[in-house]
């Protein structure tokens, strides 16, 4: 397998000191940024995550930060969700969309004040939107990308481990809800959030300088919890259906597509762009879905282009992401698929570069 | 050192196969894609790109088609260089900034028709930024990305092997301009321009499907002039200086302070963001700015973060980029410099992960 060569422009992150010494073996670049992608193997990482607590560098989730009065108008325009009733403490999960509807991102909104926000990104130069919207409406705020870089704490003991380095307190916060909580001095934003469905938590690391002493102070104080660097995992993000921009969804989809349109408020959210597309898709339903499929036989190989869908033939599909689960004793997928074979129970098959596999579409993910 | 690790979203080529084929060992990721950075050694790549002739992978150059009645002064909103003389057929490296002269990219724009443009980007997701700007100012263009990926063959021998796959006539375009050229049936547009210093041609490859055919075709005429697979030397484009987006510059800089001070006509480029901000830089002129900068001793490693250049201990500038030259015998490197120390035969320190070295300050590139 080629390796990944060291440039400054694939940005190192202020864990990545001990995301080396911690022995990662292989990288992913998200945001222009290294992101780990597995420590000892996918499937031992995935063991560890499920029975203990690690800490993820997640330094990619790069913020997009809006500040100034017109700070929510622009954050409004930005999503067909809507708003309107949401509290400072609180992280919204917002599809971000194209004049057509397409989805530019799928980040999680954190409203840290009435006018001032953190949008934390998923893997596109959101930024880029977000400046280009505000410079051709000339809305009064300031977009830039602040020196804050996510620490993610997941797994069944991330309560344990979190209390013990900021208290008993961070144990209160609620999913999608975030505090302020010290650490040497700087408070930080901890939100109950993270893309595993083991739990958890976020660190918004507000501050590159406290990043390796923040990753000790954790690794030392879960020694017992048998801590270890870890990373998103491929084989429990899609048991638990946790999408991946730019894997499952690109801009040539809408969040219906996506299945995200529980997200969508879009008769509500005035002055959102894309409004007329999403209001179309919206009444007609969407011709195509994500849905979970369950794919026969050996582990499949890495899914590292589209993979057809067809029935009797004809494409009526693609899978996007793709792993054998131990824990599921099959291998666990994410496609889109037409809404003639959408329905639980369809039998399709999908083109492997290792040749054809039965499949099924299910009706909901594993975990 | 770690692999990279494949998905989707980390973008395939379509010269991809053939890449594989021939033994890459090192990838980076650029615009989300895939870029080959390694096929022998880069000093062996460096010794047969300034030899013979390579066959480059560069597709990760994705084009921001620009097409309808405000094309075209959209993109003069995009740049300071004034576009109003540019001609049909004509390619423009064109500093991209923000509304505070930031660098966004440093693409190459190429005028197709007088409403038809594309933008062939660096690592940035520039797409956005662009389709931003149109939605704002509510221009009637439409933007995209079009299904169009550059192979470069660069190299002494990159006429010689043009001529046999496209026939004499390609050897007449002359330097950033371009001509359109038949390969099986299609009409391809081919420039003569490239990311070395060794001469050579990009071909807009405009359908992925012809993409292994071209590389194909061109690995076949050319098996006599021993032509290889490669991609962007490191050493060669240090020796050339050409800067990396990402690496050698980002949005903290101006055009001025990256040394394209020659390419902003800002006075001229009615209705270019950032010019209120570019004209003051101009006026003032930059405090840092771009310099080859020579390293003493060993070899040096691989730059993947700034390395601080002092002198008398105080932080005077940084290297961005640095490798060693054979050809040169020296460490060759890439950097920005405070105009207290930027001239040339001024002696500084370079403090790089294994220690301080002196460099020197010189008044040019090597090659």
């Amino acid at each position: 397998m080629p390796v990944i060569s060291p440039s400054r422009r694939v940005r190192r992150t202020p864990f990545s000191d001990g995301v080396e010494a911690a022995g990662v073996k292989g990288y992913t670049v998200y945001n222009r940024m290294l992101l780990p992608t597995v420590f000892e193997s996918v499937e031992a990482d995935y063991r560890h995550l499920k029975d203990h607590v690690q800490v993820w560098d997640v330094a990619c989730e790069r913020q997009v930060e809006l500040r100034g009065p017109d700070a929510g108008r622009l954050v409004q325009m930005l999503t067909p969700r809507d708003l309107r009733g949401m509290e400072t403490g609180r992280c919204f999960y917002v599809p971000i969309v194209d004049e057509t509807g397409g989805m530019l991102n799928d980040p999680v909104a954190v409203k840290l004040e009435e006018d001032r926000w953190w949008i934390s990104i998923a893997d596109s130069d959101l930024l880029l939107w977000v400046k280009g919207v505000a410079y051709g409406y000339r809305l009064d705020v300031l977009v830039d990308e602040p020196d804050v870089s996510p620490l993610a704490v997941q797994g069944p003991q991330a309560d344990a481990l979190m209390a013990r380095v900021f208290g008993d307190a961070v144990g209160k916060v609620k999913f999608f809800r975030f505090g302020r909580f010290d650490f040497q001095g700087r408070s930080l934003v901890i939100a109950r959030s993270g893309y595993s469905k083991q739990g958890g938590f976020e660190i918004y690391v507000e501050g590159s300088d406290i990043g390796m002493p923040l990753w000790n102070a954790l690794m030392e104080a879960g020694s017992d919890l048998q801590v270890r660097a870890g990373c998103p995992n491929l084989i429990e993000r899609i048991e638990g259906g946790l999408l991946s921009y730019g894997n499952d969804m690109t801009d040539d989809n809408t969040p219906h597509e996506c299945g995200l349109g529980r997200f969508c408020d879009t008769q509500a959210a005035i002055g959102c762009i894309g409004r007329d597309a999403l209001l179309r898709v919206a009444k007609e339903g969407p011709v195509q879905q994500v849905r979970a499929i369950e794919i026969t036989g050996d582990p499949v190989p890495r899914c590292d282009r589209v993979w057809p869908v067809t029935s009797k033939g004809e494409r009526v599909g693609q899978v996007t992401s793709a792993a054998h689960s131990p824990d599921f004793g099959t291998n666990v997928a994410i496609g889109m698929v037409r809404m003639t074979h959408w329905d639980a129970g369809t039998q399709v098959q999908v083109q492997t570069p290792e040749g054809p596999r039965d499949a099924t579409v299910r009706d909901g993910f594993w975990a």
